[in-house]
C-alpha cells in the first residue's frame, strides 16, 4: 500500500514550517512514524551543512556524501536536475506518512496555510485542496482550521489517511 | 557495470579523513564524479545537523527528513538497524567511483592508512588489502605509498578501477 503523502502549501511567511513542526510532534506522539520533505525553490540555496568533521568529504568536492552510524544516516548530494516529489518520496519507505512543505505543483492532496497578516492570496487549486488553515474569514468547501489548532488538524489528517484518500494523486489543476 | 567501491581503513587517528579529502579533490579535478561514505561505529553518535531552519522538521521528530533544492538534496534518517555498506552504495548511482572511510568488515578492496606516531598495528586482512599508505617501514606484498603522496595514490586508484578490479567483492577474510 502506498505511503500517504500530503503537501502543506502557502505563501512564504504563512507559517508552514511552524505548523509542520507541531504536526510532526503531535502525530509522532500518537505513534506515527512521520517522514518529511522540505522544498527550496531557488538554485544556489545553500542547504545547511555544518563545518564539522563529518562533512569534510562534501567540502572536498564529493558529489554524494553519506555519513552512517548504527542508528542514523545522513546524506548530501549534488543534482544535475531538480527531482520530482514522487522521485523523492519513492525512497522514503520506512515511514507511515509523509508530510511535505511546498511542492505546490505536485499532484498531491494539499493543506493550504493562510495567515492574514502575511497574505490572504490562496495558491492551491480547488482540485488539490483538502483543508484550509487560516485566521482569515475565507469561505471554501473544505474543512477549515484555526492556525494554532494543530490537534484538530492532526485528527483530520489521521482520518483522511485512514480512509485511503491520501494514497492517490489528485487530478491535475485546470 | 557496477560502480567501483574502495574502502580507506586504519585505526582512529591514522589520518583517513585527511587522505580522503585530498583524494576527493584530486580525482574530482581529474573529472571523476566521486561519491563518499563515512562510517561512525558508535550508536548515539550525533551526525552534525545545524540548528537552522532547514532542519526544524528533524528537531520536531521527523524520522526521515529530506530537504530538496533544484541543484542539491540532503536527508537525515533514523535507522532501526545498521545498514550494510552494500545497502548504502546501492543508492549512489550517479557517481563514477565511491570512496569509503571505514567499513573494515565489508568485503571491499581496502587501502590501509598507518601513521607511525599513531599506531603501527595493521587492521586490514591480506585478502582485502590492495595498498598501504604509511610513513612506517612495513613490508607488505601490495603497493606502498607515503602518507602525503596522494597524487601517486590517485594514479593507482584510477588504474585499479580501470582494470575492473574494484568492481567485485574480495574474498571474505579468514
Amino acid at each position: 500500500m502506498p505511503i500517504p503523502v500530503i503537501t502543506i502549501i502557502g505563501k512564504s511567511g504563512a507559517g508552514k514550517t511552524t505548523l509542520l513542526e507541531k504536526l510532526i510532534a503531535e502525530l509522532s506522539a500518537r505513534g506515527r512514524a512521520i517522514g518529511t520533505v522540505k522544498h527550496h525553490s531557488h538554485v544556489g540555496f545553500d542547504i545547511d551543512r555544518p563545518g564539522k568533521d563529518s562533512w569534510r568529504h562534501a567540502q572536498a568536492g564529493s558529489q554524494h556524501v553519506v555519513i552512517a552510524a548504527p542508528d542514523k544516516i545522513a546524506s548530501y548530494r549534488l543534482l544535475e536536475r531538480e527531482l520530482e516529489l514522487d522521485e523523492i518520496t519513492a525512497s522514503m519507505t520506512e515511514v507511515d506518512m509523509i508530510l511535505v512543505e511546498g511542492y505546490k505543483q505536485s499532484n498531491k492532496p494539499s493543506i493550504e496555510v493562510i495567515r492574514s497578516a502575511n497574505s490572504i492570496e490562496m495558491i492551491s487549486s480547488p482540485e488539490q485542496r483538502i483543508a484550509l488553515v487560516t485566521d482569515a474569514s475565507i469561505v471554501v468547501d473544505v474543512p477549515t482550521f484555526q492556525l494554532d489548532d494543530y490537534l484538530a488538524l492532526a485528527d483530520f489528517i489521521e482520518a483522511y489517511a485512514c480512509l485511503g484518500k491520501l494514497d492517490t494523486n489528485v487530478p491535475e489543476p485546470h
